[in-house]
């Protein structure tokens, strides 16, 4: 059954060159508008969900082209107000082989959501029309006006009985030195309102602040995870591990626990065109199977396939419907389809 | 010496999604015009000879387009007449690593060829023009009437002492249900005319209904083929196997059987770049081989190095030359040509 | 006050060779999709209204990236369904001067919208959510199935007290030979149902066969409207005459007529970048008047600025919000925007 | 009835900068093949007859891009050989308004046409072929191996019985300082050898040295073009008046002398796009006219209407049919065709 | 001979939508650098002078791209240093005909060269190497930091028998409410310290107070621009009035007051492709003949045309050479220049 | 600390097809400006040096637009002159896996480089100017003008103390048939002038004639590099060996032998994107190495990851700086940088 789901947080025009280019050495820029926000709530609609987006946007052309963007992904903007004047930006020059891709950043925090003062969202109207909320740490990261706006949504979502979503996603050069320490309050005030968490076992060390005296990453996770969900009282964590290969190939494995237990999807590894949203596709497999009462296998087994689509897909959004992903489950590479 | 060979059948217009993009991503398409007939005439031509089609275009901007692309590939038009309105188009959506591509069709059966009436074509004029006759298993599958234009050509030209030729080349998808069954006494009447036949052992099981007790594909070839050559009076038979491997590379084996002996072509492995219309290009080295006399293990190697070559280039049609063929067969893969 | 308005049409793809390259020199195409239906629910939502489609799209990456497409113009996609197999779709080729733009036609007759069945659109259900319904003359020339639909609707709305609006957008080359007379009957059942209807002198000579022996088209216009409106029972009848300079510009003049009186626009001359989709411009400038009840003189300037600005954007569809146009009522031809 | 007409000409690969940025400010380029001969063998092809190419193209990519675009434009490459290295190319900046186009040249002379040897063309062969045969004055400019050719096929051609037809097209920068007088006498022999001569009466005073007292340019034209006839005995000249307006529009007159009388078109007015190539249409009109033996007042209607579509279409080589001339020839400024 | 002369001022990225569609309607963008430092500094390049620029630009890949098309315009950028985060930036929608472009800007009080700390420049440096230098009135309505540095700059230029200019170029958006009086102060200030200005008799009226009974544009300059130079000490005034025509061309006619003269150009009419940035090609024209010595009306005639040529160019930036613009002085619109 | 070295050399535009087509299938090239001297001069200015390049362009639009993009790499033009008519040019049509790229020329002996008369150059003044100046015999294969002028500033410089730095370089096509016997004298009167010399063991027999009975490439470097150091009188010798492999990843690996000593880099491994320019770049890291002083072993593993990164950019010319370079001889293959 179809559930609403709304993701809180910015939304972010991107400026690609085509290419394999320098910004020195090209002319021309393809734009679209993303966000963690956006590409959950998109991900959710093409697997059938409600994906609506709690944000705020310039009252100028580019949010007006923002908001078109956003419509024709399918996500629903009720939630999103308009007001303030500018839209963050980031500028990616793609690598190639051992030359990595760039990304340069606008002054994002005087964007229309950074600025959204007190008043600006109905938590209360919001959270009893929906299901679910998806919060993640780089809205976290912003300031305090943002943080204040999240933990009230989470708390409103919390009370009328919806469920509340999580993604660690620590950002460094987003909170700069210190960051960790600065950060952790935060995250542990959010974890606390939280049911279901996206975050590995380095999150559980670096960001709380969890220590183990395990070497393999495998035996970091299944000790440190089931403590932070004891801790902070989730009812689900999951995540991925990923590993680079020489090829321009991506390999990623899926995890999942919950009830005391921990799921695994295969180790998948597939050639990688844009990796940049990838983490999101995972994240909303995972919400997907989790609102839907999936067993937790299939769940991770979803979110996994899901998350290796997000690779193949030009830019950050993905784009695959519940039938690409359910395909992908099951198929090897595959010739034309005609 | 250079032939003259005729390929019937239609010509489609190829609406190709620039990059990876999705249809609901961009904004663009390129187009080209091709078909199987157009890809063996082409080829034909770019290996000396002179390749015509026998079609038929609409009589508007799209078929004064289609007509205008084709000169440009060097197809002779003498044969392509101007009647009916429309002009079969597909879509096409380029995959990328685990996410196939994906191709979308108009409505074709209103099309300028398929709805052509009887007298559309002058088969004897035609027949006394060609050295050869090229047809395959995709306007087969069209209509009744498509049927007796084919099978018409097939005799006018078997008459007046001209080679023909008949790829197989079933496409589930265009026969529904049942497809095998009613395929069946078709594909008997065009063996029967045909001098030069590409199909391999899964189309002897498949559409011909034969059975073996073999289990490798080797040996189901050894068997079936030559029964195929018995059965339906065939000088010649040929095909490849092909296998699609993990890294967007493929490998190709072309086999040929004539006066009673099998040869093979190297196992070739290479990256894909547009894996479209490489059947043609093998089966226009095997045409040309047959037509120039030339022994049976070059003609298959050099009909393998132009199936290879096919998948290297942009579009559905084969682009290369002799030259370029002869080249590929003996070197390694190159650095620039300078 | 905001109004919920359905406009009843089919959604076709638009494939726009770049510039002014004919196609059989070019290779590339843009596409949009569009159709009146469109166009009205995308100039109604701009000018703040909830604009409604009620279509049928077919279920493949076709269909999807017209949804995608709609959404992106902030249209309502609730009504459209998904089902058939093709999408109607016309090539353009953009004139210069002198020489004309073409369009050219894939077979419209097998789309999705018109092959839907009875029973695909819940006439009732549509009518209880909308305040006006907009259907056009296009959509009554297609056949049966499709007329059999829009009567269906009209009735429906008219039945549950909204309004019914008819733009009779008569084109000779759908109806084919004795158009007229073949027309005539369906148009005057719309005629009956509407109350609102887009229509001039030309239409009342030729469409519905009345006479005059008046000789300028303002004397025709004034003499048939008003007789077209009590025979018919139309509450308001409006419309513009066209005039094309030589130099690249059109003339344009608005006229709306209601409660017996006539209102004129100014006649308004400007430059032309794309002259396709401004009649429905214009027709939304209307229905917004109505809807609002604005003075017809407020209404008729309105409609005609409206229908000027579309004259001056890239595609069919209207991309002018009310402020714009506002703007352009008072305005002269301006200088930079910053 | 169609007839069969050769061109003599160089191609020449145009590489134009897309809009109307300089080549220091943009980093893409167009590119087509083109050259008078081109452009009169393509828009007789377009009028229903078999335009041919004498000419010579080197035996390279480049070559081959060449003869793939001109068989696209329909021209027949029977009698164009391959043979040398270098096509002659042309970069075209694009101006606006007051600001001019601007053209830079690569050194033509070493291109394959230039450095063709004696013994290239077979001339008696394509005397025999043809019913017409056109050159002109840009290919006499070259050096005294292309003026060998063009005399010797001039000449092949008239003794059996053809038609010479002979362009003057005079450019200073090509024949330098003394450039009248080194021309004049390759002029002259040429001349002498036509039957259908374009020019008009800068030609005649400039390039012939012919004098006048007449003031006007159309009494220097009636008094010195019969002069120009009788002298060197040319059945017919024609040539046009063109006036360049201010506002991005030219005008154009078409005249022609036979048979002792003068016979002449509107005063034609339009929009510009691509000024190149037009003379090349309307003396393809002519050539038309005469090899169809039309009356001399719809020849040069004819002629006029197809110069002046010339100019609304992208690239050198004029695009319009038969039916489009004819079209233009009666109609006003067309709004769309649907 | 060539002078050295410095520009102070921003760099803005330019990003601009191709075409005439809007942000809500593309997903590509074109990108230049800009700036009134940077079009005065490209065109006195042009011009034959060494055009400098005194700015600051972010150490990123922005920065690196900026630097890079700066240094292709031809500007030496010794002056230029590294530091700070941003770049100001603005988006512009093109208009068409009645409809006018848009533009939307980023923060750029943000930008590298708004935040620049004291000490940024080394102003004594700077003026010892210079001939003269150029400030304009968008830089001064930053803040209070940006307004020091060019006090600064205008200074040690001065004292050391430099050339200061001054463009005043008032924009109402970047003073925001009350700006007049703001303004005035730092106006005046910065008309104490300059030899040359450009403004005309609104910039009187409005910017600095000056009132007058006189009713025409040219009655006001006559009287208000001598009783400026009188009273702030400034040897040159020059600007231009400029009327915007209705058909896509505007008119323009510079003045220059000097020596107690008026002297004027032509009214020069002309079809306009992008308007920004034809004010600092007139700026540069003036500076050009001030340093040259050359007569003010050849100065205001040579101003006036390079102002008219930037109209024809794509970009902000002026491209036109001394010879381009001499050119412009005499001829008439022209054709293709080969 | 920075050095000024000047590249002699000429500039070519390369024209190159977008994407993966052939000439004969598109209609766009991209152009940029490169050649070996400039590569080497924008690529030493990225590591911190000023690079400057002695050539000649000629003095139309395509030299303008040479130096303009000559600029915007970094490379001062001081000393490059303006005359002559042409500039090389080269299309560039890029291969796919087993198919190759191929090159074609246009006629280069008539460039303006290659026709600059003596007294082009100021040799005194340049080598009065720089610390290092570099050749390579691409431009040793040009003609005798060329040679006598790279002969001269050679012998200027070495007589004035600056390091001569000569690139072997030999490309059979530019000399032709019994092209070694020709090149040798001019080689071996380089090579004596040469401090700096890039080479490996095949120029050594190839061009020079040395023999060796040894087997391995490696074995064979070893005898054959000490010997044309000591018979010519270098103080360093560096290259590379390149491998390229299957799957579109070259292999490199350099070497240095300098004070009697070899110093190898590690063999690097990776996908190539542009094969063209890699050689210049990591001429330009042993160039850096050896005018800084760096320890050989630095010198030859900073050069080796020069040219690997050189493979991973866009067009011949290497765009990475001495902090990429640095970053890529420590890291793995990177994830984005955010």
């Amino acid at each position: 059954m179809p559930k609403r789901i709304a993701a809180f947080g910015e939304v972010m025009m991107r400026l690609t060159v085509p290419g394999v280019e320098l910004l020195s050495q090209s002319g021309t820029l393809h734009y679209t508008f993303s966000g963690t926000g956006v590409n959950v709530a998109s991900a959710l609609s093409r697997m059938g969900h409600e994906g609506m987006l709690v944000t705020r946007l310039p009252d100028n052309p580019l949010g007006d082209a923002a908001a078109a963007y956003l419509r024709k992904l399918g996500i629903d903007l009720s939630f999103a107000g308009r007001g303030g004047k500018y839209l963050g930006m980031y500028f990616l020059e793609n690598g190639f082989g051992v030359r990595p891709s760039r990304v340069t950043y606008t002054n994002r925090l005087e964007s229309s959501f950074n600025t959204a003062p007190e008043g600006t969202y109905d938590f209360t109207g919001i959270a009893g029309r929906v299901d679910a909320v998806h919060f993640c740490g780089i809205a976290l990261a912003m300031n305090d006006g943002v943080r204040a706006h999240m933990k009230a949504l989470a708390r409103a979502v919390k009370q009328q009985g919806g469920t509340v979503i999580f993604d660690c996603n620590y950002r460094p050069s987003l909170w700069g030195e210190d960051g960790y320490d600065r950060a952790r309050p935060h995250y542990e005030e959010m974890l606390r309102l939280a049911d279901v968490v996206l975050m590995n076992e380095r999150d559980a060390m670096l960001t709380l602040g969890f220590r183990t005296e395990k070497e393999t990453r495998r035996e970091q996770l299944e000790e440190l995870i089931p403590l932070a969900a004891r801790t902070f009282g989730i009812r689900t964590v999951a995540g991925t591990h990923r590993f680079v290969n020489g090829d321009n190939s991506h390999s990623l494995q899926g995890f999942m626990f919950t009830s005391g237990q921990f799921a695994y999807s295969d180790l998948l590894t597939f050639a990688v065109y844009d990796r940049i949203g990838a983490g999101d596709a995972f994240a909303s497999g995972i919400i997907h199977g989790e609102l839907e009462g999936l067993p937790p296998e299939t769940t991770v087994r979803y979110a996994a396939a899901a998350g290796m689509l997000a690779h193949t897909v030009a830019g950050d959004t993905p784009m695959s419907t519940a039938q690409d992903i359910l395909k992908a489950m099951t198929a090897s590479a595959g010739d034309v389809e005609r």
